[in-house]
């Protein structure tokens, strides 16, 4: 099977032309004309997935290993270092960010994981009736996507309406809707504005919000790859925080 | 006395021209010929600190209220709420953000919070020597700056040199020349560049490694402003997020 | 009432959207759940004006207190200034300027104040066919504006087509399809330029032109406004001009 | 002669180099090493200015001819229909604008037109103290530079400290240190901005504060062009504005 | 006949408006009010094509005069020498060019000098089926264009599918999809690229391909101007390189 | 031998801050940290000098691999077909491009090359008195070269100061100050620019001015190497275009 069918198979699923202008979601590494002999699913890369994976396959991740162009190839950095290693063994490298966001990955943590009953969304943003003690709420989050640490910034003794972005989304506070916001990264700025506006945080990580993704890819792929005489693989990348 | 006497005192001490192009230090609200009662001190204001200042007095914070520009001011927002209540009470606002950074606030935390011995450092990054086993040194960390929560990125069993930045420093990871960066506001993705990079990471929080600004200041306004009959009080803004 | 009733009001009737990129048209100063008391009408903010007007308030001006986005309010321009006597006296600011020169303003000044015959007219410009004597027709503008000097480039003894742009319309140079230019705030260099061209101009004057702005709202708001129990008061703002 | 010996007897007059970047002064029509029988000063050119000079000549502005550079030339414009004169009769053309400004034209105004005693000045702010009944001041102002019309801000019955920009000065209003500001082309907002800093202002007239440029050239090339067989000649272009 | 009615019908012949944004096709020298006695067409204008021309006449090139927007006329310059003798001549001049290219040049090459049967094409490519010998192929573009020189990159003995873009095409190597591509003033990195992507190139001259376009803007417009009792009249300018 | 000491010994025969802002000199490809068994020289990177290098050796190169910053690598364009090789080959590749032309490159192909008497030069243009029939002079420069064809334009008989500038120097020709400018990749625009500025042209080919590039590393390097027990081998890309 060739890069080129599974990447149509892909762009069908989730167009890749919805992703934002600043995002990377495409073929990455490797050739739409080579030959692949596996297929892997994982949040990211890092070596351990690298040094599991077999030569001449693909590996599907939901961030890209590309932001910033790159000028100089000097295994320095993340980028550069994996990059090397995706060429040494022939594998090819499919990131689905923004676009897969918008069409599966958000709505799927708020139903599927945080079993949440989805009322409206826009393109980044799932909002849910809650209705409950914000602490409870809180607990059932945290045991719901197995957080080993828990940071919030409570406004309110109940929550009301909650907003859901996976990984990193308080660049949209500004257009949040809601009196309870959860959401990954929260940094100290992004807790300052959020409290003189009322609105409830609670960091679900953006590790732990997102690793969800190995297996809804897998889910949605399974059948058509088995059609092909393919299997995916979860090869799930390691958090790299160690929490106590 | 007016508000430029002591704008004038701080210049000395920390001139406004070294801050960052992208950063606001100054006088943000008020004006120079000002006369003040109350001098008071905060990492940042928020609605308590606020309540507490007398009018007609100066509040001095390391964060300044306003990055982005304001074209309309709707009291929907971090700064514009925070504004109209310093206007209504005649406050002013002088920021000393990176132009302190680079002459006070990140030595004085190493040296005198962290107790590490300086080794050398450049404008914002303070380096120190520490040869000590990983998970002691963090504890050693936590305990000195009072951590509520642990997230660390550890590549070694042992630190050897370390680097500092306080507040969120994450984004000068190419210029990090040691095996260990103590930083706050750590996000998922410097974790992922970190590790592969073998740089070990200690979150030491945005808020918990900072907030030192106020008894820093205060030790060095508190003659000056005696000899001119006046009193500088600490009144710390909250850390906006709660842990367990 | 509260404020936001009556922006939705001012926005069926002129909507904002409809404003340039550069302006800054709408509520620029408190916020939509304001309650309001009084409404006051006024080309523009001056000290008087807002001496005159009582706490709790809604000022509806045509141009925009604030244009260069605000990084520090000093008190020592115009638009911080009067952006801490708004704040402190508690009145809200909303401002309706091209949006409302397109869909009102230019036409009403034309055809009521000038009594023109509108022939044609693009967004910002008004046609009219005059075929008069030059001089008699700069006397009657003059008196109709009641304008207190006169100052003209006259390119033909006869003024045939006239193009009418209220307040400071030179830019517009390029579009004009006339042989008589009558706007304000007319600069030497655009004079030398209409003069080449063979554009007769009559400088209308900024404020003279469009001190219209206050009658014109008063007129399309009171019915609603009395419907609501409330009633809008024209403070008008002061030509700062004086001429002899 | 060459174009090119008056152009470097220009240029160590008033280096070329010392113009603003958006200026445009130097040679901007003909080549260096065109011969030249005439010499013309005019503060601009116009229609007569280029019918009573000779061909072969050079004439020297003040304001450059092009500023928004051309991809046009279609007789339709002052700078296109000019350069169209200027090239059918070779004639060049030097403008000498913000260079002169900063070392001759400003002071000369100043202290030879307006008779002020200069106190300082910077590049472009001429600074001189006053102490005069602001309406005496007004009228001596006027009748030195011969205005035909008066336009005031006044905000004290005194004048104390005046500064003085000739031309269009207005956008240097926050570098203003005095009671009293002298410019032309003084718009509405302008004068508001003013008003409410407490900055008095008499406009004085874009043309009527900058046609002794060309006296002044005269006085400073007489003697230099004589030596080389040359004769300058003042074709004064006209104001444009008729006022009455 | 007025420049305006000449204009109209190659505006319609080719719509102007279809120019890419860099370019600057119209009518760049003369005014639409124009009287024009005689029509030339060139490929470009040179001193030759200028000193040939009557006066009150118009030119029409490909290629825009003015590319780079003028701040001076220094007659130094290619395009600021020859806008001197079209101005002293009262010589207006339109340019069509990539308008053209689109909606003419391309595909005449293609097909009536080239001889070869188009198979698709899209804005600037125009492709063809030719299943030759390479060394063939060559000789045979090197006849129908007249071109003194070969100069080519050959990747394989074949010639299949075939693109060709007349003047400096390589800018769209990204675009092409055939194994051939015809083009002029290929450069050498523009050939190292080619060669890597196993794409053949012709270069087929700049001057080469494109002087075709007089004979085709003649026969377009002749019936057209008879019409009007005008006649077109084919100035070539000339290459400027010699070859042996 | 590690890279990083011929990177060093590099940067100080010709400083790599030397370049321009637009070029890409430096390690493009691989780590300071690299052990390096052989070093090879060439113009460019092909797959031919690829396929003779052997693994863990450096490359040093003239013009930069990596010119637009890489998003996404799939083998289809020059630059990612030969990073894949770079990479599974071990081999690190440093450019030496801007910097070296002004350092050493153009100097060394006019005097020693070319024979020329360099009679003065600045960044990159070196000057040399001719006095030598143009068509002589021409034969001379395409036999010292090695060209196959010969393109030239010819503003006179006689070739008095030549200008040279090694691979595509015609965006220089502002600057040059000569009666013949010699340099490669001539386009139709700059022959017409050049003829109408009576600058005659010989161009010299890309490829066959700078591939001296080789021998002059080699002789510069050759000591240091010995030195170090290293041997420099060139291996030269080849010229991608065939002539007849």
């Amino acid at each position: 099977m060739k890069v080129k069918e599974i990447y149509n198979f892909l762009n069908e699923l989730s167009p890749f032309e919805l992703q934002e202008k600043w995002d990377n979601s495409g073929l990455l590494v490797g050739n739409l004309e080579d030959e692949l002999k596996e297929v892997y699913i994982s949040l990211d890369l890092d070596v351990e997935v690298l040094e599991n994976a077999q030569p001449n396959s693909l590996i599907i991740t939901h961030h890209p290993l590309i932001f910033s162009p790159l000028r100089r190839i000097n295994y320095d950095s993340y980028a550069t270092k994996l990059l090397r290693e995706l060429i040494k063994k022939d594998i090819a490298l499919i990131s689905m960010h923004t676009n897969f966001d918008k069409t599966h990955l958000n709505k799927y943590v708020a139903q599927t994981i945080l079993g949440l009953d989805i009322e409206d969304s826009d393109e980044y943003i799932t909002y849910a009736n809650v209705n409950k003690n914000f602490d409870l709420f809180q607990k059932e989050i945290e045991k719901k996507l197995n957080l080993k640490q828990s940071k919030a910034v409570k406004c309110d003794e109940t929550v009301k309406r909650v907003a859901l972005v996976t990984g990193a989304g308080m660049s949209m506070i500004n257009e949040i809707n809601a009196d309870c916001f959860l959401t990954g990264d929260i940094k100290y700025h992004d807790a300052m504005e959020a409290s003189l506006r009322k609105i409830s945080l609670i960091d679900i990580g953006h590790y732990e919000s997102e690793h969800h993704f190995s297996p809804l890819i897998l889910g949605l792929c399974e059948k058509y790859l088995k059609k092909n005489e393919l299997k995916a693989i979860i090869t799930a990348s390691k958090n790299p925080f160690m929490f106590h």
